[in-house]
């Protein structure tokens, strides 16, 4: 398969006037970044490297952390993760507390802010150094020293978080935060804070692709059966109440973040990250979803 | 793959006497089936046909009937379908209203009832004989002239089917249903009340495992495209609220009925059918998701 | 009191133009009626009428039916009507399904139409002749042989009352509706067709404006409590998701349509009837609100 | 009327072995009280005082207080409170979040905690003292200097309030809440923790009975117009998702707190106070509502 040109004959096929969605800046320190940023970089388990555009710039990883932070705790709790978030697709935007009224306090899954903030308060738990060992455990995947928190992002996220405030402390009054509502803020808004480059976010994504195990060292870091649960997850969960239409249009497992990155996986062949910062209404970046449609319509190769 | 000896251990690890769910009586035809009844059908590409137990005999589709209807309504008009019901999950019971109340009569996917029936809705629309040309298809994507309808079964699910009719009244008060209503409720009876033992509806269901091209004929029914996505649909969707917990535990797209088979398929490997009435609280067989479970394990093989 | 000065004054100080809501028209037949009639009929129960514009002008009464409905069920069956609906302000929309689902099928009060249809469904079972029964009861609290259903507007109801049969098919999936479904909504369609004038819908309520007493005669109908607790729910339950609104300002129990009449009572003092076809969005008469706020504003007298 | 033989004939009546609720004890100070505590006092316009029990011994007014932060807001803004809180009965449990979620914010009415955390919201901005202003407010209507915060109840309240920070928080994200959320939750917390006596609070109460004036020294403090909206907001929103139960059964405008006490008016003709601290599964106290039932039924005399 001849990747290169594919993305090169998806690139020409866009109508890049199309896609007017919306830079996220209710955090002001995203709402900066330019619109018009643009990169692709496909990672092939056999054949190496594909990219395009801005794919070796940095940008603010977002909730597509929550699949680190959920691999971090399914290695420290395994199954015990279950007891405090579920792995049902939410059909709500990403930061509803509806659910969670009905639920007692259950988030749906760990893919959404509520999820995630539980799957934060475990590794308070867990970590001795939260910050510090989940960001060494973040390097460890992606094979890279250089990945780090951008603490001006993380601030930023924290002086308007009111609504993830409400979510933790509403959590909290279920009994399903043990931490300080404070402590696992910090640590939340941290995680969502790291930056990468497309290139190295499919890097660290090869996991869920390469069946558990860094590509390049061969190391094991989850088994199959675990590396097939995340990737579900992903697929189910991974785009709020966007979930089914990226599974419909695209048929891998991803996650998306609102800094405009996508990160996709199909097992046994590639990693993949499209970077826009312009988001459709549900908040997904609304060019790297039409990229990975267009890969797996011209590849003809999804999960399904 | 030695698929009849991965069967054989399944069976042999199982601890039948722990599977202890409610056959579903709501329809008193279905509640006359003994509880006790197992049969499991794996329909390999490769390599042919392995089974176990009461897999030669006939059961009540039901649900999963609602994949061959969105099938044959994706056939007649194309994306159009998607102008009258999303390909979002629910998070939500099979037969509930509240969200149709916020999403304006625009049920959430094709394999809830509510959407199920917008799409009987628009075979009775495109079809000069709705009940006869779908029973038309059904057989023909089965390669089998044996498979009928069950009249006593369709009677029945008319008399008691008071939370249908109130579906189908709800959605043609915003506009979504163009036929008469009881018009909708017979199709829609009518495709539930349909028979096949498990080794029937695997070789219906290897349509969708064989990338849309009928095994033994080689004719090509769905594009390779349509096939994404009809298997995207069961596998965010063919669950109810239970879609994450099987995407989870098994990783295959597929699709239960409350007469207690569950039809799955491993594009590009095989489609398989388990049948044992025993329901689970969310309406799915406890058992069918147990052996699916195995299998993907055992086999270490899974679309993730 | 003079009231008739006090109404005279509150319809010089209005400004008819700025009242610019909508004649409900999803009743091809209320769609007929000129959005300009404006009728105010006041019956002081110890100093007689007071009136203004077209109070003498028969209007379809519509939901205001309800308050008879429920009152004939309390008494033929009592408190026991409480089993099957409860008396809670919705807070949704008249025609909501949602709270039904979480609720189980148990209506949250008599004067929304999922209440009213479990009332007609009541009156079903314990009347030997329905609807001549009904009628010949809201003919005897209104001492009035002329009032009639409007046949065309109960057929015309019928013909697109898609919501309603969808609530009525629901609450019979719970098991809270013991008669068929059509001669539930032939019962309730008839009720809310009833047609009356302000003056005669002043006579009627005088029922609760009087404790329970028919004011010319003196008979007896209910007893003081039960009129206390009919009163109660109209003010709590009165006036769909504007209830509240209607209380604040208004303060006083009543009951609109959207036919355009309110009617209202103060307890010990006057029933009083306004109709003004024009809805406001939530299906209140606009203009009929403000007359009855500024009328306990000049009077300084409402329960409040 | 002889209101002691009637307090008399109540108690009498009563089987108060039957009212077994649970005293409150999400806040550990609250859950000291003991359960059998019963005290009345029944304040009339023209004949003064009746009572029983332990009617004189101080409790926790608890969410009663939610009456004065409104009262007090509305003399600082007026009806600009309205346009931050709804008067809407809420149909929902006293901390739900969901409606706030589909309502943006905007919390259905300012007797539940939302509402009230808003009203405390704007008082931190009218007020130089917050505090202290509130406190002395409350005085001068009770006309009574003795009336204190238990600062040990505001603590332990602030300590356990994860819920009420939800909300707060959550509000905060709409733009709903203009002060910081710690100061916004302490000035709540100290307002519920005010103690009364039956009697020292249906001597404030006399003012909403009093159509706005001071009793003892005929000072006004509110118009005709404010009394009946506010009394018109406690009939409607004063018991939660009770509200309509305690309208039909008393027929009273009221108000309860988790504390185990309940106030009410019957504008014209008395204030009164039922504290028992068994409270029924929706948080109001069973014998209160009990007592008072029979209070109107009794007198035959309530606002309907």
């Amino acid at each position: 398969m001849d990747y290169q040109k594919i993305i090169n004959d998806i690139v020409a096929e866009l109508d890049l006037s199309k896609f007017d969605g919306k830079v996220a800046d209710y955090i002001p320190e995203l709402g900066k970044v330019s619109p018009d940023k643009f990169g692709v970089h496909l990672n092939c388990i056999n054949s190496g490297h594909y990219s395009h555009g801005d794919s070796d710039e940095k940008f603010s990883i977002q909730s597509i952390a929550k699949v680190f932070t959920l691999t971090m705790a399914a290695l420290k709790i395994g199954n015990k993760v279950l007891e405090r978030v579920d792995v049902e697709p939410s059909g709500d935007p990403f930061n509803s507390l509806t659910q969670l009224e009905y639920e007692n306090g259950i988030p749906r899954n760990p893919l959404i802010n509520a999820g995630a903030l539980v799957v934060c308060d475990i590794l308070l738990t867990e970590l001795e150094n939260p910050k510090e060992d989940f960001l060494a455990f973040v390097r460890k995947i992606a094979q890279n020293p250089e990945i780090n928190y951008n603490l001006k992002v993380a601030r930023s996220e924290a002086k308007s978080g009111f609504r993830n405030a409400a979510l933790v402390n509403y959590m909290k009054s279920f009994g399903n935060i043990h931490n300080e509502v404070d402590d696992v803020l910090d640590l939340y808004f941290h995680t969502c804070s790291i930056e990468m480059t497309c290139k190295e976010l499919s890097e660290t994504f090869m996991l869920f692709a390469n069946r558990g195990c860094i590509l390049n060292s061969g190391e094991r870091i989850l088994t199959g059966s675990q590396t097939k649960r995340i990737n579900a997850i992903m697929q189910t969960c991974g785009f709020y109440d966007e979930a089914g239409e990226f599974a419909f249009r695209v048929g891998l497992p991803g996650k998306s973040g609102v800094g405009g990155g996508i990160a996709a996986v199909h097992p046994g062949y590639y990693s993949v990250v499209v970077w826009s910062p312009k988001l459709n209404p549900k908040g997904n970046s609304a060019l790297g979803m039409r990229v990975l449609e267009l890969l797996t319509t011209k590849t003809e190769l999804s999960v399904f």
